[in-house]
């Protein structure tokens, strides 16, 4: 089977909310038949590993409707019009723990839900932190905490870090340490 | 700041489609203010790591309409209901991929997208494969590629997988490979 690509026939927008909207798609499959697809279209994020000097890193304590629970997560937003990851992994940074960073790694762009979701998110690392001033937002309710990398990844392997993101980026910058310290053998 | 969580005021339906649902919900913030939640209501989900006898993962190259992208991903697909998460994942590998699995470890459970999307996906290793009878779904239109770990890791760095569950699982699977290597020294 080399054709694997859907084409769009006709869409619809269903809902348009503050966040997100929605379309109903109908597609044609690869073998002719017709399809729909339910597709939630959203501004794209980006979601950041802070980490200290020591190797510790900071994480977030949020309240997420969506779930009806608190979640542990690292600090993440909706990109804004006109604003870079960048820019955005920045603010976030400021906005939500109160740090700013000397220095942002890309780690990689990920798509959350591509079944349904438009959302692609871009993970960073940042390192070289110093507290900002108190700019963080008022409307967003958080609880830092901050662990060592281990503890991380070993609430990873518990299931007490149940976000995705967070468990992509974590589980990556883990990665990449392993990898130098084998190398480094 | 010990109070996080958010109470459900009001709760709209504005989207009922053959997978997700939409509601717009007003909650109370922590703070007394009043704001709006869009969520997308999803049956949860299960994607498997199917690992062959010699250590390599069998991944799908799917086309994804709502990203508009040839992605590649572990086998995965929604709860049926009245399905486990296990039968689930049982389905899926003979559906997508035509093996069946002897074993099934359960690596975690995460929250793809909780900012908006209620959709809990539950993460396993499959080992133990045998090839299935020919039962796989007509309307999926899949390519498998088989990978070692290495390679598959080495494709997260560079970017090629794009899959945030298809990261999350292959870089856990590949975490406890190097924990048991590094017990093992």
């Amino acid at each position: 089977m080399t054709e694997l690509t859907e084409v769009l026939i006709e869409s619809d927008k269903v809902f348009e909310g503050r966040l997100i909207s929605v379309r109903k798609d109908t597609v044609r499959l690869p073998n002719g038949r017709t399809s729909t697809r339910e597709v939630v279209v959203h501004p794209g994020a980006v979601a950041v590993v802070p980490m200290l000097e020591d190797g510790r890193v900071i994480l977030v304590k949020q309240y997420r409707h969506a779930v009806g629970k608190i979640l542990m997560e690292i600090p993440a937003g909706t990109l804004h019009p006109d604003e870079t990851p960048e820019e955005c992994a920045l603010r976030e940074l400021r906005e939500e723990i109160g740090y700013s960073a000397g220095r942002l790694e890309k780690l990689t762009s990920v798509y959350l839900a591509p079944g349904y979701s438009t959302e692609l998110i871009h993970l960073f690392l940042a390192t070289d932190l110093q507290p900002a001033e108190g700019e963080t937002d008022e409307d967003e309710f958080l609880k830092p905490v901050t662990l060592t990398l281990d503890e991380a990844i070993a609430q990873i392997t518990d299931g007490e870090i149940q976000d995705a993101k967070t468990v992509a980026a974590l589980l990556l910058v883990w990665s990449k340490q392993m990898s130098r310290e084998i190398t480094s053998i």
